[in-house]
Order: C-alpha cells, then sequence, then structure tokens
C-alpha cells in the first residue's frame, strides 16, 4: 500500500488516513515517490548497527507474563527499571525535573496524550472541554481528540486566537511540531485553563537544553529521543498523582498498559547511552546525543544550502543558546523542516508532489497552504535524494 | 499499591478503579489477601520456565526500529512473522478461519474491542449505536464503552432484553467470560444489527474446538491462549477490508502502531507451538495445550470438590463435547469460576472477602450480588490456598 494524499495522481493507491508510505530501499531512488510526510526517525539506524551488540537484550520464554509490574507504584504496569531508566536518563540530559513527581508509561506518547485529556476532563461535565494548541499545531492534536467525539473534550482550534470564558486544555508543543520554535502558554482567558506539555523534540539532537521544565503534565517519547519507533514507548511526568492514577487508568482502559518486551529493551538501551555518559573513558563522538547533534547540524546545513540554490522556499533561522548538556551554544535542528513558498506558489505540497516529494501541507497545521512540512529524519539515501530535487527545483514545473 | 474493593477493609489502601493487587510470592499465604478478582493467568508459568530457551528472543540495539512493518498489508505495523504466525496458529488449532480474512494486530483485544466500535459505527451518526452483551457479560465491556462517552457509540445494557428498534452492535463472548457458556447472538430486532464475536477463550484448554468459526469481526488474545499477558498482543480476524482498514485506523490514532519486540516474541513462541504440533515425535503431555488443558481439568477437578465440601456455593456443569483439536470428548473449563451462594448469602463478593479472598460480584457482570467470578489462572500457590479456605467455609463467618 503506497499512501498519499487523496488529491494525488489517480495511478498511486489512495487513503488519506493512512500512515505509512513505502520506499524501495534497495533500488535508485532517482525516478521514485520520497515520502517525507511522516516523522519515521531512521536517521539514526547508522548509530545503532554500531551498539547493536552492547545493547541487545535476551528475552527468554517465561519472562514478562504478568500483567502486572510493579504494585508498589501508581503505574503499575510500568516495570520498575523502565521508571528507574527514565529518572536516570533526565537526571543525566537534565530536560526534565522528575523528583516528586509520577512517571506514567503509555504507548507511546499517542496513548498518553489522550490520557492526559482523559484526566484533565471532567467525566461528568455537561459541556466539553475546549483543548487548544497555537498554530502551526502539530497536524495529529486534532484527529486524536476528535477520533471518537468525545463529550469529556473536544477540538477548540488555535490557542492564540481562543477567546471563550470557557476551561481549556491548552498543549505546548516545545520545541514545536511542525516549526521547530520553542514555546510557552498563549491563551490569554480568563477561565480555568490547564496545560499539556508537550516535550517530544526537547532532547540535545534537536535544540539547546537551556533549562530543566517543571510543568504539571510533560510527555515524551522513545521514538524521537533515540529513533526506535518501533517500541512505541512514551512516558508522561506528572505532578498530581489523581492526575497519574486517571492516566494509568486510562492506559488500563485502553490497552492493560504497555508490552514488558518493550519496556525491558528501552530501559536496556537508555541505561547504555547513560553509563557512556557517565563512565570516563567514552569517545566524545561515539557518545549518542554528540553523534545524533552533529547528524542533524549536518542536515539542516545541507538543507539550507539546498533551499539557497533553488530560492523556491524559505525556511526560519533559529537563535543560537547556550545548551547546559552539550556546554556549548548551538541553533535549534528540528525534527522537521518547517518551509514557506515563495510568492507565487500558493500550494507548497501540491508542488512537492510534482516532484515526487510527500510533505504535509499547511492547512493540516491550522496554517496556509503555503507552508509544508517534510521530515528531517528518513535515511540518508531518502534525504539525499530530497536534497538534488530540492537544489534543482524550479518555479514552474 | 494493594488494591480492593472500596467497600473492604480500611486498613487497606483502597481504589475502586484499579487492576493489580499483589500476593506476596515469598510469605506463607495463609494469613494474606489473595487476589482472584483479575484474571492474570499465571498458572501457565511452570510450562514455559521448562521451554524458556526454546522461546527465548534476541533483539540487537539497530532492530525493529521504525513505526512501518507491511506496506502492502492493510495493518501497516504488523511484522509480517506475527501475521504469519496467527494464521498458522489457527490453522493447527482449527478455531478460526483465516482464509481471505484481514489481521489487525492491536495492544491486546481490548484495544482491538474498542477499534471494532469505531470501525462499526457512523463516525457522523447524530445518534449513538447502542453496544449490547448478553449478561452475564464481561466487566469491562461496559467501561470500555463509557470510558470518553463518544458520541459514536454507547452502552445498551444487556442484549437478551434490548428491544430497540435501532441499530445495534452485539458482542458475543465465547466461551463467555465470566460463566464459560458457549455464546450464540440473543439480540431479536428489526434494526440493523453487526456483531463482535470475542472469542479470547477460545482455545483448547479451556474448551472443545467443536468448529472452526468464520464472523465477520473475532477477536482472540494472546494472553489467554498462553499466558502471555505482559506482551499486550491481541488480534482481530475481520472479514471486510473496510472495517479492517477502519480498525487499523483506530489503532494508529491510539498508540500509532504495536510494540515490534512483543510482536516478534509471540511470533516466536507461536513457531515452538506450531512446530512443536507439526514435527513427528513430540512428547504428547509435554505439548502446550496437553498441558495446559490437563492443567485446568485438575483445577476444576479440585475446585468442584471443595464447593461439594463447603456447600456455600454451587458452579453450572458443563456438557461434554468433542474437540476437533485434541480428538476427544471433553468438558469445559473456563478460566474464571462463575459461583453463585446458596440462598441466605446475598453478597457473595462480600461473602468471600471475609475469607480475605477478592473476587468480583455478579453486579459488575450484570446480574445479581448472589453471583462472583473467581480466575481460575492464578499461580499454584495462591489457588491451593484458595482451595483450602472454601473448603473450609461456613455458612456464618
Amino acid at each position: 500500500m503506497v499512501v498519499v494524499k487523496a488529491n494525488s495522481s489517480p495511478t498511486v493507491p489512495t487513503n488519506k488516513n493512512s500512515f505509512p508510505c513505502s520506499n524501495g530501499t534497495t533500488l535508485p531512488l532517482t525516478n521514485s515517490i520520497i515520502n517525507l510526510d511522516q516523522g519515521d526517525p531512521v536517521v539514526l539506524g547508522t548509530y545503532w548497527k554500531k551498539m547493536s551488540e552492547e545493547c541487545t537484550v535476551v528475552i527468554k520464554g517465561s519472562d514478562l507474563m504478568s500483567y502486572i509490574s510493579d504494585t508498589s507504584n501508581v503505574c503499575w504496569f510500568m516495570l520498575p527499571e523502565m521508571s528507574d531508566a527514565i529518572k536516570r536518563l533526565h537526571s543525566v540530559i537534565g530536560n526534565a525535573v522528575t523528583e516528586d513527581k509520577h512517571i506514567v508509561v503509555g504507548n507511546g506518547s499517542t496513548q498518553l496524550f489522550q490520557a492526559a485529556l482523559f484526566a484533565l476532563s471532567h467525566s461528568h461535565s455537561s459541556q466539553p472541554i475546549n483543548v487548544v494548541a497555537s498554530a502551526p499545531y502539530y497536524s495529529e492534536y486534532q484527529e486524536e481528540v476528535e477520533v471518537v467525539r468525545s463529550r469529556m473534550y473536544q477540538w477548540g482550534g488555535d490557542a492564540a486566537v481562543y477567546d471563550k470564558n470557557e476551561p481549556y486544555i491548552e498543549v505546548v508543543c516545545s520545541p514545536n511540531n511542525p516549526d521547530g520554535t520553542l514555546q510557552i502558554p498563549v491563551v490569554r482567558s480568563e477561565a480555568e485553563g490547564k496545560l499539556i506539555h508537550d516535550l517530544a523534540y526537547y532532547w540535545p539532537q534537536y535544540t539547546p537544553i537551556t533549562h530543566q521544565p517543571d510543568h504539571d503534565v510533560m510527555l515524551f517519547t522513545f521514538s524521537k529521543c533515540t529513533g526506535h519507533a518501533g517500541s512505541r514507548i512514551g512516558w508522561a511526568i506528572v505532578k498530581d498523582i489523581e492526575v497519574a492514577r486517571k492516566m494509568t487508568r486510562f492506559v488500563q482502559m485502553s490497552s492493560i498498559g504497555v508490552a514488558k518486551e518493550s519496556q525491558t529493551r528501552v530501559a536496556k538501551i537508555i541505561k547504555v547511552i547513560c553509563d557512556s555518559y557517565q563512565n570516563y573513558g567514552s569517545v566524545e563522538s561515539e557518545l549518542f546525543f554528540e553523534y545524533s547533534k552533529s547528524k542533524m547540524r549536518e542536515r539542516w546545513e545541507k538543507l539550507r544550502a539546498a533551499i539557497g540554490q533553488s530560492k523556491i522556499f524559505t525556511v526560519a533561522k533559529f537563535p543560537k543558546a547556550y545548551c547546559n548538556f552539550t556546554n556549548e551554544s548551538s541553533e535549534t535542528y528540528p525534527g522537521f523542516a518547517w518551509l514557506k513558498c515563495e510568492e507565487g506558489i500558493d500550494d507548497a505540497e501540491g508542488y512537492l508532489r510534482k516532484l515526487k516529494i510527500l510533505s504535509r501541507g499547511g492547512e493540516r497545521f491550522g496554517v496556509g497552504p503555503n507552508y509544508v512540512r517534510l521530515s528531517m529524519l528518513a535515511s540518508d539515501k531518502v534525504f539525499n535524494e530530497f536534497l538534488v530535487r530540492l537544489s534543482n527545483a524550479k518555479r514552474d514545473i
């Protein structure tokens, strides 16, 4: 099943709502469709190939059989080593306060986002609470809010223009998907507001770690931390035990917990990363966040060069900031490129489709079709082919 | 966190909505609370310990990283070996037709039940569709239907008394949780009805395999097949590709797929089981379904003896039937015991709580409090202590 947007070439099977798109990895890409629509983070596969043995887990037939992991924890299906690894990782990176907080593990942060909506809404309220995010906002928030048409919460649109005097939940995504900017809450309303901080990209390879967030509900995902998207592991760091309890309850009702095989593997990979930072004698360029940051920097430099050559798109310049983790001043290197078309091209996604590049147009993010989002996390082969097509792009194609 | 129902002893922390309950496994149980409320299937741990090496999986650091598994499949996040293993297992057992069907993998059948509700409902209907099941019905159906108060579907109660002339979804659980009976659809309505067949317990250790079901939507879970509940793997076998596509879409929106570590491990365990049945020279008593069936038979014989001794409860006798898989005639040995109190005891759950046995009362299943459900899948130690307490039970305690 090759998937493109509904209004694309009729020779390609279409399904507007689907996720994947196949890229033949053994064939030359010169004339193929390349998919930068989703953020499948395969860029770091090369690194993990080198570390494959060190990160290996062995799971025996009788391991990990019970539903239950730790009945002393609010999140009773979370393995203790998973919880310990998450706390240790944040302590090494300094990108979230975990002291006196509750960790809730989920099947990706996607599930935890919905768990947080459930926990922060009122079960018996006659009026759904409005869920808002500042545009451009992550394209899936709206669909995840609306999927089963809940009476507890509803999509409220762009946080920047929210002017209802009704309770709301504001989702603050920082660095923001799609545009990489650092975000703070923007709603100006006298009504009761609750916050969900989506920090999926608050890792040193994407942005300088300038402070240690200490918010009520913070969401992270392993997919964007190390690139292990297939493991479906996310976690929430939650201040209020009742919110943590309700989120746990949601994950229980939704999937009776989270695969222990993934938990045990993710805990192992985090251990290897943390050990490498804490053991004297590690080679700096071989450290995970050093490697991945240098990879992201290199990609962004190449992207800016390609954009400069074709002059079809522009992309924001990010301010430099001092990173407390890497001890250097650097730019932001987002996981997505958020491009704006030059005057005269109204449909950025349609323009790229003519170059056989699948992307996600601005309207999915609550802004105009002159914007487009492209993944910066594809394989080298796909990314390099993208650069070739972008460099050679002409206004009229 | 030790969890009992809200009206239990105040010395035990309470949380009505929680799942787990700890049983110290190293301490003698004589005076402990024992938890037979949930169906954590740890009974088969002994078997898997023997098979531990054969079923071992090794997952390297760079394995299974992408979101995507197989873009040629409707269920694009399902590993091909997972799909193959599921089809092979059903072919070996003969407990479901998979030819010309679509498999959708999920985070347990819990997630797939909700995916099926989503797929069989109308997204834009002004009236939610009624979801019904024949009482006594699985206690979680109602909560899963109602968890986020969807406008697409709503709980409609006991299927046997459904008399609305409105579209409905009937959930047919067979063998039924809690009472082990074989079920068929019971709604008599002229309105449009759709069916979900929950076949979680349609495996040879629980019931004779008398026929090969060929329904529109059939749900299975690995938790109850082999006892690997911690893996959170369930699957749906779906006739209509559009329903399969919508279910896949739901799992995508809910968790962007299913942990690949679990998929790869479950595929391996299924392979070992199927190989053992298909390879000449296997020792029959060491075959998985032979072992587990004999274990369930033994437990049911002991249970009936204990019940006969105390005369506080009664339990149904199941008819014998010929099993096409084991080639013998046998009874049903359900994963839960569904007990009815003798006259004079109104609150079966409360009665058992005095014996420090946690169970789930009939009202959660849509019937009276004189019924109670107890897990038959606990560890030997817990199960044997349960038998001691049940055998010695007196009417007045």
